[in-house]
């Protein structure tokens, strides 16, 4: 059981409450090894079932008679196959489980990541929790995702791989996150249910106290027919689900890179925008105007600044080689010290009309640095550069009272710094976007969204 | 002076054929420094001009007695301002310039990177040469294109940034890239041209004989107004430029990323992909379903193996948790060894109605590899394994005469061995996406230009 096993240990899980159990080995990885389930010397909360199908039925009883809470099948090789008599064998062993209350995940799915408990399904996913829930049909999508998120700081308060979804599925899960004190957003990968009416029930009680972000799969035929290979699921109408997710409040993502920029949309101060007027603050003429096309093209505006504010600006802010009237570019590496950064964003986010700042950010060091300023500067102080960066940002975000989006610049940069500003902007509810397109595509999907939330009081009722 | 002086050092330009000029300076980085351009002791060829606007009059003069044969301004606040009395200084120096046969780029540009002279306009870009050419008319975009495509394992013949276009524009550049034989696709970044007839037609010389991309800037009311401050260029009507670039026979990118991607296509085998049938080979079932949906909304298919081929696969593929009907997923991590993989990529690439093949690639290292397996291994061992991948891939391509990309995998995952893989892979025609979403919206783009481009024969033949 070397992969969990790894997880496990690498998730911080305590090892005096690790118990491999394999009749072939004593120890693994300088554990104690026992036979058999039963002959664990103390009380067993959760099993990972690593076994190969046929030892599953005794198994669940071995787990009966020690008096375990939960087990996560890892094991596949039971409904998915498509053969009825191992969905047959699946159907009695849970039905056991069930009635000696026992709840179980999968099988045929990864299982937990926990990360307050140390429980992890790979390698690498982060040991801090955070306030995002996930809920996934596919193990290998429930590791993109946390892959994803994880590496621009997003953090998890649990996620869950649950596969056939035999005995806890969709709809349980939901209502775990509805309630779950640690979890402020909820995002799912669902490829489909079986039952239809509890899931939309869970699901509308979920997105009515939460952001509930869902991506389906299989909503193609050649998806569909993908999606039937592997969970077994019959896909169904797309329009149908479609119909009912709007109705239930949640947000559909079309996409796995939409799912993962409308999480950084709802864990960040982007989900409170309510207007289309967008101020850029950037550098580099071309690149404003492809990023205006990019954000008229989203449905929103980028309005220009009122004689007032350019009046303003134009105070302290020369006219060689600089625009004032959004996008701005300021020439701030050039003109700029902290205290005119400072007044440009104060104006910008707090003129007329304007709804959310966009800024560039990026090149604490490595490509695209000026060879001469920074360059040589260690690890560290790159971070802690970065890290203060967010900090300007998030704090210009809560004097305006404007949400900022934070755009990653210069393309195909390195990842000096990066991973530091992301985990500071997270914390403070500063949103950084991969690029322009997607922060542009973020705050329109947002707006729709809360139309839509604010068009369905009676369901939200009730 | 000291960007351009240290790009150009950085870029490998022979330092005894530098000659800074500043009269405030005795040396500048070690390097003697002359009073003006007339003090230089022997003959000059290109100039780089980063001096105030006020002195360019001058400096033109200088050059012409100087007898040097072509100038870069960098320097702005000419025409583009807007300003009746710049825009006359401008075509005046211009006007003298021409006369005595100096080609000018610019002004207000970042001018030209010829690796193979050591060029270079910005710091970090690569030494050695390759075939794509790019000119641009926004300095910033140009960085963004040379940087996100260097990034992956593009290399370029030449770069250039326009900015105004006063002398040398669009049109020049594109006959030199279409007669360039260290040239093979073409890729630029417009925002509006002043000589339409004589730009369309260079498109169309440039485009009947290479790959010819094409960004248009501007396209929506707010870009069109960035454009106006930024190049001072009308953008023009959208709907005669799409036109006109359809009938030239060019392809046209709608988005820089799409920019990226479309010269990944026709730097690769994928430019010669004729037919709609995609299989896919890749772990996670999940994964499969949403690139199923995504390679069908691009408008291509997922066709089913035939079932002779299956039944083929199956003599060597055990049925347990596999998946051999397109997507395929073999779980060769644990059922493959080299001989299998290659037996398993032929037959499938081979297979009736299959017309490319989209692989997932990754794991040479870091986020997502197993721990037990390799990650201890040095920089060296992880790279040398990401080149024996691409080539790997690359004799299938070679073998089978089957078109196949690779998808990078997994998501969030970290860079060791990439740039490696990236590299060997281009110089082998290989394909390499960054999402499966990149990979089947380039297919398809690339199969609309091939159908359009056989329609145009009239045009292509003058």
């Amino acid at each position: 059981m070397g992969g969990f096993l790894n997880s496990l240990i690498e998730g911080g899980y305590p090892l005096d409450r690790l118990y491999p159990v394999n009749p072939k080995a004593e120890t693994i990885r300088d554990l104690t090894c026992y036979a058999s389930l039963l002959d664990c010397p103390d009380p067993v909360d959760h099993v990972i079932s690593q076994i190969p199908a046929e030892g599953v039925p005794e198994l669940v009883d071995q787990a009966i008679e020690k008096g375990v809470r939960s087990i996560h099948f890892f094991t596949a090789g039971f409904a998915e196959t498509g053969d009825e008599e191992l969905a047959a064998v699946e159907r009695e062993f849970i039905t056991k489980g069930q009635a000696a209350g026992i709840r179980m995940i999968g099988p045929n799915c990864m299982g937990l990541y926990v990360p307050d408990e140390g429980l992890a399904f790979m390698g690498g996913f982060p040991k801090q929790s955070g306030n995002v829930f996930l809920l996934s049909q596919s193990g290998a999508n429930a590791g993109d995702i946390v892959g994803g998120l994880s590496a621009i700081g997003v953090r998890f308060s649990k996620a869950v791989s649950y596969g056939n979804g035999a005995d806890l599925r969709a709809h349980h899960f939901l209502d775990y996150a509805a309630a779950d004190p640690q979890t402020e957003v909820v995002t799912a990968y669902i490829e489909g249910v079986r039952d239809g009416r509890l899931f939309f029930d869970a699901l509308k009680r979920c997105a009515a106290v939460k952001p509930t972000i869902l991506l389906k799969g299989g909503i193609t035929a050649a998806g569909a027919r993908a999606a039937n290979s592997h969970t077994g699921s019959l896909a169904g109408s797309v329009g149908v689900f479609e119909a009912l997710a709007r109705q239930s409040g949640a947000i559909r993502a079309r996409t796995l890179d939409e799912l993962i920029n409308l999480v950084i949309s709802t864990t960040s101060q982007i989900r409170t925008v309510h207007g289309t007027g967008v101020a850029l603050i950037a550098g580099g003429g071309g690149f404003s105007v492809l990023s205006s096309d990019q954000i008229a093209l989203e449905g929103l505006d980028v309005p220009p600044m009122p004689a007032s504010v350019v009046e303003e600006m134009r105070e302290f802010i020369p006219v060689a080689g600089t625009s004032v009237n959004n996008p701005i570019d300021a020439n701030l590496s050039r003109h700029g010290d902290e205290d005119t950064t400072l007044k440009l964003y104060t104006l910008v986010a707090k003129a007329p009309g304007i709804d959310v700042v966009f800024t560039t950010v990026g090149g604490w060091g490595g490509w695209g640095a000026n060879s001469g300023d920074g360059a040589d500067d260690s690890k560290e102080q790159r971070d802690e550069r970065a890290r203060k960066s967010a900090d300007e940002l998030a704090d210009l975000q809560e004097a305006t009272g404007t949400p900022f989006a934070a755009i990653l610049r210069p393309r195909g940069g390195s990842s000096d710094g990066m991973r530091a500003f992301f985990e500071r902007a997270h914390d403070r509810e500063l949103a950084v976007f991969p690029t322009l397109q997607a922060a542009a595509a973020s705050v329109a999907r947002m707006q729709e969204w809360q139309a839509r939330r604010e068009r369905l009081p009676e369901i939200f009722a009730g």
